[in-house]
């Protein structure tokens, strides 16, 4: 094996940042398989170009990570047929043609949130279009390929008001709701959408959604961890959705069937902690129980529009909805209609709030319903020390 | 005021178990308005005859009560014009005529339930059909008037699940979610309904639904709190939800504006600490604003189907799921074909476990959810003490 040759190789290829830890590095991303935790074990404890020259040595992966001898054999085995391969010098051609830039963790431009996938954190990301997209404020919006006009039309709806609000979208750039969204969010000012190819980021995956990728790399990104020209493997997909939920500070799943793979996505965000949220659907369309399932057996949050979308996303409210203003601002004027001590009733808390009874009446509900007041024949009363 | 000479007149209205102490009770159901906490407070400390001679003692009524004295006053002035009524004799011809059994908390027949709300329990309960229908294991389902296609469909298939598996429906005979709800448990063998009203059990109300109240006493009960011809005043309707709350182990809403009575209903149900449940619909929908308002800020469960309502309401599941019962099979081959020790991929364990990888992929993904896998470049793996 020479390493060295094929690092001499590379370095005319890498752009004005070229070093021979870079290349080492950039290498490194075409021998590890997205995700491989030894790998970035290795390469969190040791320079990429001292990692590659270890890579063959077993007991030494071993001493360096602390992993256990089975495991570091199995890595140096999936890594050695790479070594000696031309494929990393042929995705640099191919990103060149392309225009796309590698990062590596050290660039300013790096997405410091896909760190906390820890030793599964990808070793370099490969970028069409601009690599600062990646480092925006986003939520991933994500959901099954097999989505019902309803599905398209939501994602459709919470990436124009998330994009509209500069909040960037993340998706897979998948058949339906993906394809939804980033179209959406596309055809939104001052929108920014990425995407996260689970192949080359050169390669059009959906071939449909060619063109749609063209337009997201001219105002956004599309991104990928596998080098320039890598093949869409079923493995890549699964890995994938992990940097989907970690370049986002939330993640929606829009619509998705029992078994759809943005479940798996789903998974990835709770895993890493981020807020998980699911559009709940009607309970009539398979298409929706997946969200449903993420609603009532994992505490997903129920996200309905833009705004609750932000919201999840700790990212406030740009323009609150005017419903949710509206209850707001009555629900003040119902509290401040009522005393803890003397009981009023509807009418008389219409009369000092200005509302109609009816008005009145659902607030109060919502009041009873988190303990605020009391209710008996006496009237209402604010229940105090709320 | 001659209480004697009333309670003396009711004696020979009040069937076989008539008794002076009785007689005082049905009274006062009648001269207090539901959910009058100083004539509960009274009521659970003094027997109902000789809470009848305290009434127009406010002192007397703090005393024993130990509620404040303005307290004291104003119930006393509220049950003074009722005290000479004949509103309760009244009452008690219509109730004759219509075969309306009366209840109070010393007969069998009394649902224990209802007792949870306290001073605000029901005094007396005025039933046309069945009482026994009253103590069955049963659910509430409620909506709004105003109610969908796809809500009153879904409350439909909800109820008939429901009844279907012998589980009492309760709710409040009105248009939209409530009608559907009982009308569908009436065509459920061996289905039950409750139907719980503001106003006196033995009118019809709302008019349009005389005969499905008819056939619902016929099979199951009618309800109210209030005498017979009493009149479904609106703070009737809103202290009637809480009978609806309480008589059941979980409450439903099927669909809600955002400003929907059933809220209210859904208030009661958490303030008793009973189970909530709402129903998920399209976010486009207005009809479903409540419900995703209840599953966003009061933690409501989602709840799709009538298996999901019974499991809310503790009562196991009569029928599991087709999907469900596939998914949980699945599950266990997937996790049999898993090792805590050796990494397998998707490939491996569909040939372990017979089923197809895009099968294993998607539970992989959910039990990646519940972090009962761990997964990288080595395979999957088990998590160890899961």
């Amino acid at each position: 094996m020479n390493v060295g040759a094929v690092i001499e190789r590379m370095l005319p290829m890498l752009g004005e940042r070229a070093t021979p830890e870079r290349a080492a590095r950039v290498f490194w991303s075409g021998i590890a398989e997205p995700g491989d935790a030894v790998a970035g074990a290795l390469l969190a404890v040791v320079p990429a170009q001292a990692a590659l020259h270890m890579a063959a040595d077993p007991a030494e992966i071993a001493r360096v990570t602390g992993v256990g001898p089975r495991v570091a054999a199995d890595a140096s085995a999936r890594w050695l047929p790479r070594l000696h391969d031309d494929l990393v010098t042929d995705a640099l051609k191919r990103a060149h043609r392309a225009r796309v830039a590698i990062l590596v963790p050290s660039d300013p431009e790096w997405p410091r949130s896909v760190d906390d996938l820890g030793d599964h954190a990808p070793l370099a990301l490969w970028v069409r279009g601009d690599p600062h997209a990646l480092g925006a404020s986003s939520v991933a919006l994500v959901g099954a390929r097999a989505a019902t006009p309803y599905g398209e039309h939501v994602a459709g709806e919470l990436a124009a008001g998330l994009a509209g609000g500069g909040v960037s979208v993340v998706s897979g750039a998948a058949y339906g709701i993906d394809g939804a969204a980033h179209r959406s969010a596309l055809a939104t000012r001052p929108g920014s959408t990425v995407a996260v190819l689970a192949g080359g980021c050169d390669r059009a995956y959906p071939a449909g959604h060619e063109e749609m990728l063209g337009h997201i790399a001219a105002t956004g990104a599309v991104v990928a961890e596998v080098p320039c020209g890598g093949a869409p493997t079923k493995w890549r997909f699964l890995s994938r959705n992990r940097i989907i939920a970690a370049l986002s500070r939330a993640t929606v799943v829009v619509e998705a069937g029992a078994r759809s793979g943005s479940l798996n996505t789903a998974g990835h965000a709770a895993s890493l902690g981020r807020p998980l949220g699911a559009v709940p659907g009607p309970v009539t369309s398979p298409a929706s129980l997946g969200c449903h399932r993420l609603l009532r057996e994992y505490d997903a949050v129920c996200v309905t529009d833009a705004a609750e979308a932000r919201e999840l996303a700790g990212l406030g409210e740009s323009q609150p909805l005017v419903v949710a203003g509206a209850w707001t601002n009555e629900r003040t004027r119902v509290r401040d209609a009522l005393s803890s001590r003397v009981g009023r009733d509807a009418g008389e808390l219409a009369q000092r709030s200005g509302l109609a009874i009816a008005e009145v009446e659902a607030i109060l509900g919502g009041m009873l319903l988190e303990g605020s007041v009391v209710g008996d024949v006496g009237g209402w009363r604010r229940r105090s020390g709320r």
